[in-house]
């Protein structure tokens, strides 16, 4: 590689970009996070096994599956899971066709509790980040986030489903 | 508020774009997260705390603004400089002009440690970010975080700060 000509280093405006993009996500999502708590019994891990579930079908998951939904690695969100089935938020049972798998059903309570507490979230996520965007702004960020995804993850298949499906956040 | 009106409330096609941006971003981060680990003996926690010091005056910070920098709880932030202040990344003095505060300097491991790792890692924010974006999209992009972050902090001290001294991420 050529001395000076730093191929493949971002530009300083680049640079400035990307921080810009990842300081004001977390800025955001940590502003939502503490809304949520305050007004809803969920923390934010609770809404976020709450939601994957409740857009499943039949609210249930097998437990691999929510883990790669949620993000997590299976032992954190086998701690959580206990946590939230003393609330009586979520059930497991055995697997029927796997000895060592688990499935993750939402309870009634677990339900109507996301159901509750998606309601000021989703005016949380109005206020602080579609009130803040032009229709114009709101396009262009789409434009860029598709591109990243399709970059990141070609197959795009979380994407396309939610294309279709999309629901509450 | 009118019942049915769903006043304040993201439309379907708002709350896609909604969760296309934060699972894009989470999605990109832990991509980031496992280069960095892989190719240099930095976390992306290390990383985070070496970046704000090789900013600050004299590649010092007194601990209380260390912590708002990276955006942890100072009980978080103390035992992450424990383990730094072993492996001579930072080192901690008692503040001269405050008896409860802590002043974190870098070391010069941590400077070259910080240099090292910084290189394959705006390598990777050039490939898995910018290379994914079109000129336009970065544009729109920005300009899209430049509203929001104005939206939830309209003094708007940081990005401001950086469009003068933007440096490493």
């Amino acid at each position: 590689m050529a001395q000076g000509r730093r191929r493949a280093m971002p530009s300083r405006e680049q640079l400035r970009i990307w921080r810009d993009y990842i300081e004001t996500t977390e800025l955001l999502r940590t502003r939502l996070e503490g809304r949520l708590q305050s007004e809803s019994s969920l923390s934010s891990a609770d809404y976020r096994v709450l939601l994957a579930l409740s857009e499943a079908d039949r609210t249930t998951l097998r437990s691999s599956a929510l883990a790669e939904r949620v993000g997590w690695q299976r032992s954190r969100l086998s701690h959580h899971l206990a946590r939230m089935e003393k609330r009586d938020l979520i059930r497991r049972t055995p697997c029927l066709d796997d000895v060592h798998g688990v499935d993750v059903h939402l309870t009634d309570l677990g339900a109507e509790s996301f159901r509750r507490g998606s309601v000021p979230h989703l005016r949380s996520v109005h206020e602080l980040f579609v009130d803040a965007l032009t229709p114009e702004q709101l396009a262009g960020l789409d434009a860029a986030v598709t591109a990243l995804r399709e970059h990141l993850d070609p197959e795009d298949t979380g994407l396309s489903r939610r294309r279709d499906t999309g629901r509450n956040s």
